[in-house]
């Protein structure tokens, strides 16, 4: 497909990548903040859309994986878009059960990193309290 | 770097993958937005923590580049988060110059994918004005 076909047209050409994935960027649907990043192949792109709620692909576990499986902290998505390019997806979601980080916070993204430096960088807690316990919600293999 | 000293420890580690890249998602610092994502190599992520300003690189051209370089669309960088595993960047921008999407819009989200079906799916605009002539903007080459 022609680059001013994806860019400007209305047919959903999701270009995933030599790995078969695209990038998932999932926000709060209420707070507009970034809860995390993740990635999908066509089968769980298939499937959100389907049901409506967010499936992913682990790269780590090379498996399928519906949000919230284990932990019943799905994500209900409000509004999926896709980029000029369609090769990243942004999922607008309401996350269930507090948090969308396996950490047990409400999103991945609980640190700062200092501007205006050079060289290395010591990190900085931002809103990083837990949401939940990880070691309830997540049972011991 | 064990697991848990990246997800709980203060020790900036950013886990570039095997094509020397972190993600980075960008938001509007304002109104939460998701305006484009792109990517960082090491040195990329250096000039912007320096800087305040964000820098990419760019895997199409290959090369590092300013955002706004050309367009004048500089990013100020409002706020610059790590994930839980460190291999993903959220920027929280002010955006310059009205849009940050090469095709004229504010975002480069401007299409909706309508849930709830199966099979192909057709796109829908979602704020798809343009904020800005790209045509002006960007010199032909």
């Amino acid at each position: 497909m022609a680059d001013q076909a994806i860019e400007e047209g209305l047919s959903f050409a999701p270009q995933f990548g030599a790995d078969g994935l695209v990038t998932a960027v999932v926000t709060d649907a209420a707070s507009g903040d970034v809860l995390m990043v993740a990635h999908m192949n066509k089968d769980a792109l298939a499937k959100t859309i389907e049901s409506g709620e967010a499936w992913y692909y682990s790269r780590s576990r090379k498996t399928l994986w519906k949000k919230g499986q284990q932990s019943g902290h799905v994500q209900r998505v409000v509004e999926l878009r896709v980029d000029c390019d369609q090769d990243a997806l942004w999922l607008k979601v309401e996350q269930h059960g507090g948090g969308a980080c396996h950490t047990g916070r409400r999103s991945c993204f609980y640190r700062a990193v200092p501007l205006g430096q050079k060289g290395s960088v010591r990190l900085e807690f931002r809103d990083a309290e837990k949401a939940f316990d990880p070691g309830k919600v997540y049972k011991q293999p």
